[in-house]
């Protein structure tokens, strides 16, 4: 039985629930709170991130992107056609590519500062940098979510299964940003028309906009 | 011929110069500054980050771990012992943790920062967000730099190769912490010295004081 480590609003979580999904892989769920540093947890993945996968025998898999090649790994030959890690190799090349855009950029520039700033902060002690959200952090990651949805809908327009002729974790990984899902409560109708505009502009490379993450110290 | 787009002081495009080392593949170099946002460059890897490696026949292949990936799978069978990519399913989970430790935590927390306060900075024109280093940020990521070297400190001392029981990926992407590089700069004497301490604790999970990337609007 595989067990998975995740938090209902972490949307790397939520990629790997998809994807165990497609797959058809029955998982046990344990709920996360990273913020509560959890000794056990923190053993698993010393980044204490979520999600991660625990199977007997084996060390504990951390990470969306880590997860993805394991399930394909111990999963994939025998699920043929339906595996979602293709087997030509420019096909993998543009589904870890949008894997990476989605669960790495698109994160750090929309989905983290939001899922953040409206959920977590809500649930976290004060203690842990819980608190009102940071309405500066929430305006740069909407202002970044005009120019991500005007890409994904360049994607939408341009490709049936945004990679490769068929399902993919290319797929399973842009789904979500596509549906009305919690960090979606940061725009407002503006946001969304402004999103339907052209974007070819934009995918031929004009994406500039993009607020670069700054670090400040930790305030925990 | 292999191309590579990178730039001497991107902590990635060092990481695939390594590799590239260790398996012994020859290649073109191309410097590219990021912030220029070359059209070519752009179309090759729309997200605008090096490194991004081109051969003939074969889509762009960017970001340091679908290169890993890529690199891997079109030389390493031949390879045999050589791979940097272990066969065996657990020590391949370990090596991709440890690429994704120093390529995305490391690098967002670390060598990120401190790269482009102290190095690019100096290269952008003021309109690309170019100028004086933003104390701020290294004080921050100098900060975080302690407990990053503890933890590579405590890998070094239980293992031999970091990760399995030779050469691989997870040995290359750390091996740049270790060495004097430009990014070090950011350090002194004090910093190397608490990096020395024990980190038995720290790497039983007490990691707790990385700085938290907190986003801003793009200034360009």
């Amino acid at each position: 039985m595989l067990t998975l480590f995740h938090h209902p609003f972490c949307p790397h979580s939520r990629f790997v629930r998809l994807a165990l999904g497609e797959y058809g892989i029955a998982a046990r769920t344990v709920e996360e709170r990273v913020w509560e540093r959890r000794q056990e947890f923190l053993i698993l993945n010393p980044a204490c991130t979520t999600p991660v996968v625990v199977e007997e025998g084996r060390p504990a898999v951390p990470g969306a992107a880590v997860i993805a090649e394991y399930l394909d790994e111990t999963r994939g030959i025998e699920l043929g056609e339906l595996r979602l890690l293709p087997r030509e190799i420019g096909t993998r090349v543009e589904v870890r590519r949008l894997m990476s855009w989605f669960n790495d950029k698109f994160f750090a520039e929309v989905s983290g500062p939001l899922t953040t700033e409206r959920l977590y902060k809500r649930q976290m002690p004060t203690s842990a940098g819980g608190g009102s959200p940071d309405t500066e952090v929430i305006r740069a990651a909407r202002h970044n979510m005009r120019y991500h949805l005007a890409y994904i809908g360049w994607l939408v327009r341009t490709r049936d299964w945004l990679a490769g002729g068929r399902m993919s974790y290319g797929r399973t990984v842009a789904a979500f940003p596509c549906r009305r899902r919690p960090w979606r409560h940061g725009l407002d109708g503006n946001d969304r028309r402004a999103a339907r505009e052209p974007a070819r502009a934009l995918a031929a490379g004009t994406l500039r906009h993009h607020a670069r993450p700054q670090l400040r110290p930790w305030r925990g």
